[in-house]
């Protein structure tokens, strides 16, 4: 049965974020852009979807205002793809998806990764663990993603074949760009 | 182009979590849900969804271990759908969206709503409004939703001929079982 796009039916905010976040790997674009992917090859590698699927995805986010296109070389020209602040303004939605699917929010840890986190999130000033709402427990605060440390948790696969898996292996801050070592 | 339900390739808490409730209309349900609603026909007036996506939804969030049936009514037999611990830990998430669909979460104001917002939900020990990440500025504390107060907000339609939307009308807790004008 298709279903649009929309929820014309629906008065409701959350609604309205879905209608532009809430299609099918739109999220984990984002995801990949607050780990400080940009360049679409990466995306590519990264995501290992269809091509023409990337393309409409990040096109979308960059109708929607949520990404920014940068050049960053002039010839022959390449672009980048850059949160813009409505886009950096997704991390809580990010952060409690995460917190959910570990299933450390409710305490079952019924994340279909088992137990062992994948990656964890600091808070960079003190080094605390995030809490559940990506605040600090520590300072009481929350903390923004420029601010955040992220580490390799000990789920995660420690010799990934791909150079943007081996890049998100080193310890380092949401946001920052990522360098592959292309060749 | 057909896009499994699955990230088959990723493997993220964030993936896991969007592969639970990553379908179209699943987190819109779970917002019923926490406003209080349990009855399939509920369901479907306020939804306005095809019947059998909603079944297929509600059965998916049943088998997730994010909602519970329970029978209310033996002859005929007759079931609602009430929300488990597992499901009462996606708050954040539901928060988080409708703060960002509201334009609140960057100072945009780039809600599809315009600046009016539809529900006001505050803490219900204090009265505070709820803070981006669901906590109590005024408290310090993440609220967790059984203490969350909702109220309609400016930009709600007043006179609404659903009878769930009539009922939500008035101020309510989160999760209390949700009583329509039902003849």
């Amino acid at each position: 049965m298709a279903l649009g796009k929309d929820y014309a039916t629906q008065q409701c905010s959350i609604a309205r974020a879905l209608e532009i976040v809430g299609e099918r790997w739109t999220l984990l674009v984002v995801r990949d852009a607050f780990y400080g992917v940009r360049r679409y090859n990466d995306f590519l590698v990264h995501l290992g979807l269809p091509r023409a699927v990337l393309a409409a995805r990040l096109q979308a986010l960059e109708r929607a205002g949520v990404l920014e296109k940068r050049r960053y070389q002039h010839s022959p020209p390449r672009d980048e793809y850059v949160l813009t602040d409505r886009g950096i303004a997704l991390w809580p939605v990010l952060r409690s998806l995460s917190v959910w699917g570990t299933g450390q929010a409710d305490g079952t840890g019924r994340g279909a990764d088992g137990a062992k986190p994948l990656r964890v999130f600091t808070h960079a000033a003190c080094g605390t663990e995030l809490g559940a709402y990506g605040e600090c427990p520590a300072c009481g605060v929350p903390v923004p993603p420029a601010d955040v440390e992220m580490l390799p948790g000990p789920g995660l696969d420690p010799d990934p074949r791909d150079p943007v898996r081996r890049a998100l292996l080193r310890p380092r801050r949401l946001l920052q760009p990522l360098e592959t070592d292309r060749v």
